[in-house]
């Protein structure tokens, strides 16, 4: 029979794994709490109806779609099959769909449950999701995302405290970071006194790539999408702004003086610059106006995290949207929000050799096993050892010395007691450290006292 | 626009929901790390391949499909639509299937990674599980599964432990069990002895319905199943043992003495109730020779848990198997594990009302906004309480007293602040107990020190 496997883009999470990634996630909930936000959870799959159309047309092809139960054909007419209309035969096959992201389950939340909860609403969510993207190094079709929202107010306290969370959490994780920080209504304003409103995806996506290609890529860029040079000459002074965060939003407000939304971006970016308590952050914070992201739906502050000491893409992201829970009818509820993206977290971690040591070993003691009698007499103190919240085992069998032991090393297990019968009943055990080998032979409460 | 909804079958957790889950799976957790088992966790997806025909007819209808990506048609033949197969069409539709339970799926991980296990392999897991069952109340379509597991040895210390972990869990949860406990080569051997062997199933099913149907309905089942009265009149005896655990295990040796298999379970059993600190157990421990579980691949010990005070089936269960791993051609390897029933165990504390009280609040204070001036002044004592590990909220926006402070009573936020910039300068803040209504104004010290 052969070696049974996964699917593609999917991953098993050994021990080791599982505890690193759980020091992410606790990290991240932890700060989380600290803030005041609480934890829901939504289902794992949701009606294609509240998926579709949410993502673009690439992302309606890259959802899961699940076959209905029972008779799946019922609705396929020999029409749809000749015609080979492919997402039409999908939409007749399937209801239902794996969730793509946490952000439209959380509008479709909040539309449902509106009557039930307390406005403004802070909620973080930490779930899987799922994506028929192309598996390659670093991208997955099942990962975890890690979101905070809040939602129903417009102050921008929330941006300010969004930017704590995220320091306390990098400074938690002991990971250096530049916080890129720009304004969807400057991008606007840009677009607007370089004449080019029309244009303002093109013109975003290509200053978004200013840090990769440099100035001339992103002037090359525009080029081939047909802009002026006339443009191109007033756009330049928007990327070459220099100083410090203060004196590049001063330039960048005089350029925008004739824009209202433009000139309301730099007014609300400084409030958030102003607010936040510089002085005490870990990470860099830094005003980039060539930052865009590329969902749609943000419309004010936008963020995103690089980290400083290894290359890698952004590694938390965020941002204001003002109206995304109109997508289900329900208008007016702005909401600003950010996700850590845990998997690049443990690259970072893993590259930098980060993990704290205790997060790869749980067991403390392994008990050795002599023997059916000698396993029973040392039921008492494994037990007073657990009920003292010390995490012991007792090797099940009685093995060979050399086995036990290499089962201790394997699990990184740090301690191990020899004892035989008539050891136990004199009350002396020989306690093991097994990074040094130093022994030693301890009474019952001086082992008991060595790990409470 | 309707309101959105979710997929018959699943559920939104709310925040009170999710602080009461997490408690659940908390103490579970804890428990599994104690004593030794190291948490993996395998994708939601596996092929089809791993999954289809582990579960019997009925588990295969049941699973959950994904559609395959791409051109999901292009293996289905006009003679597939003319015969309108549906599991033969399903099988070329899709290869991929969200996971039915966690045995299997870790049965395909420790033959999939079996260079890299150190055996004995403690693991646990905590992960969904999805099942296109009819749902009904108490069912769930998409519901955790809580697993432990060991495989590689077939001491059965292991029953041991996970029968003290049963205890355990449940003793920390505050619920009242009886764990019923019986060997799969009891029932084999009653069958063997009453001359039924071929009719284990049958004789099994019937059985484990006493509890329900009482010792008439058991013997009118066999009577159905067209088992001889000599058979029935040799059954009796067995389903009517009387005493202690002890005494009913020595009638019931007497009773199989004729059968190696029966004999060889009844040792089996002896050593595990002998083993189990009984003393110690908080939960009844009940030798149930009843008992049988549905699972077929349970070979030796099988456990199943009834909570005492609230009527409810199962809330865990477990056994071993000797082959699991037989299934993917990895042959000799011998486990044994248990499930706790997360929904069932959360319906049983609600009856109950036995969830911790600490459980529905996370923020301890809310500082109430009086305005721009005064939110920007506080900000230097919220950093330090969240510094010092205290949960604490600031409300985003100047709203009305009222409102801010239903919003600290319906999030059941403890503690209020009340403090305006003069007061706040002077260094005097109101603190005010949202349950008992009490007031009082304390210097930053004191408020520090009263939650520190």
């Amino acid at each position: 029979m052969s070696k049974p496997s996964i699917p593609k883009g999917t991953r098993d999470f050994g021990a080791v794994e599982m505890q690193r990634r759980n020091y992410i996630f606790d990290t991240i909930r932890s700060v989380y709490r600290l803030h005041g936000y609480r934890q829901i959870e939504t289902p794992s799959m949701e009606l294609l109806s509240t998926l579709m159309g949410k993502y673009g047309e690439e992302g309606d092809r890259l959802l899961f779609k699940i076959l209905d139960s029972g008779d799946f054909l019922s609705d396929i007419t020999q029409e749809d099959l000749s015609e080979r209309n492919l997402p039409r035969i999908a939409s007749k096959l399937c209801e239902k769909g794996l969730r793509y992201d946490l952000t439209v389950p959380f509008a479709r939340y909040v539309v449902q449950h509106r009557n039930d909860l307390t406005f403004p609403f802070k909620r973080f969510q930490i779930q899987p999701v799922w994506r028929a993207d192309r598996p390659q190094k670093g991208r997955y079709r099942e990962f975890y995302q890690c979101d905070a929202d809040v939602v129903g107010t417009d102050s921008l306290l929330c941006e300010v405290e969004l930017i704590e969370i995220i320091d306390e959490v990098f400074r938690r994780l002991n990971i250096g970071c530049c916080l890129h920080i720009n304004n969807r209504k400057i991008l606007a304003g840009i677009a607007e006194v370089v004449g080019l409103s029309d244009q303002l995806t093109d013109l975003t996506v290509a200053m978004d790539k200013l840090d990769k290609v440099g100035l001339e890529g992103v002037l090359k860029e525009l080029r081939e999408k047909g802009i002026s040079e006339s443009s191109i000459e007033r756009i330049q002074p928007f990327i070459l702004l220099e100083g410090s965060n203060e004196e590049r939003l001063a330039s960048l407000e005089a350029l925008l003086v004739s824009s209202t939304i433009g000139t309301k971006g730099v007014e609300e970016l400084r409030y958030i610059l102003h607010h936040v308590d510089t002085q005490a952050l870990t990470c860099q914070l830094l005003f980039d106006p060539s930052l865009a992201r590329g969902l749609g739906y943000y419309t004010g502050a936008i963020m995103e995290v690089k980290a400083t000491e290894v290359e890698i893409g952004s590694i938390t992201g965020g941002g204001r949207y003002d109206n995304l829970t109109g997508i289900f009818g329900l208008q007016g509820i702005s909401g600003v929000g950010i996700s850590f993206g845990a998997d690049r977290i443990y690259d970072v971690l893993q590259q930098l050799e980060r993990f704290p040591e205790e997060t790869t070993a749980s067991t403390q003691i392994l008990f050795i096993n002599f023997g059916e009698k000698e396993a029973s007499l040392l039921q008492p103190v494994i037990r007073q050892m657990r009920k003292n919240n010390v995490a012991v085992e007792l090797y099940p069998d009685n093995a060979k010395l050399k086995k036990q032991m290499g089962y201790a090393d394997s699990l990184s297990i740090p301690y191990v007691v020899l004892a035989g019968s008539d050891e136990i009943k004199n009350g002396s055990y020989t306690l093991k450290n097994m990074l040094s080998g130093e022994q030693k032979v301890l009474s019952k409460e001086e082992l008991l006292e060595h790990f409470i």
